[in-house]
């Protein structure tokens, strides 16, 4: 493969209508499932390429490389596609923490009890990570 | 909550423009991420009331009692919900296989050194999954 051919990762990914894919990011050596979210085919390409995760922002409409903003990266060990193609499993190194509150997952709300708990505190102040200096 | 109040959990999912969320599904005790599918709300409310994951199958427009052919059904163990409401973590346990090829996990190809590469073989023949006498 010439580092300008496409991946072969694209023509096993099912794109939806709007050309995205859902992308889970997994820290790869706990486990842990940090979040989910969408790439496009360029941003599948940059993180192969790069490997930094790009994702697709849907509210903002453009490439979203993970952590530019608040510095909290997110190293690519491997993509992995599921059986229909439809979604992305991405083993990752995190640096910090995932979730845009400062928690070190998105997923910090469980049902117990039938009632909606919080689980986990955020590990650093939004502030710091979105007005660095 | 009596038992036909609409779960909390409802009211926090933000449902796409199909009535759909984006449901993970991750064996609970190794972390192993089995696979991506879509829950409306009354799939939410099933799976929550009767501790067996119930999906929204898209290509069938129906509910997807997870196993319900097969026997490989999910036992839910905690549901949560991501910090903006529009993707589900579901911690679960697992019987049998996930994935309808007969492997553990629908995220069995991964990308290696510029590859897709098959990282598991199926456990089980699919023809015994799906014609169970």
């Amino acid at each position: 493969m010439t580092a300008n051919a496409p991946s072969p990762a694209l023509s096993s990914i099912s794109f939806n209508a709007d050309g995205l894919v859902a992308a889970i990011a997994q820290q790869h050596n706990t486990g842990e499932v940090l979040m989910l979210a969408w790439m496009n085919a360029e941003s599948v390409e940059e993180t192969l390429r790069t490997g930094q995760v790009c994702y697709f922002s849907r509210s903002r409409g453009k490439l979203w490389r993970k952590g530019e903003t608040s510095g909290q990266i997110q190293s690519l060990v491997e993509m992995r596609i599921d059986c229909d193609g439809d979604a992305l499993l991405l083993l990752v190194d995190q640096k910090g923490v995932a979730c845009h509150t400062g928690r070190r997952s998105c997923f910090y709300t469980a049902m117990r009890d039938g009632k909606l708990t919080e689980i986990a505190a955020p590990s650093v102040d939004p502030e710091i990570l979105y007005n660095r200096t």
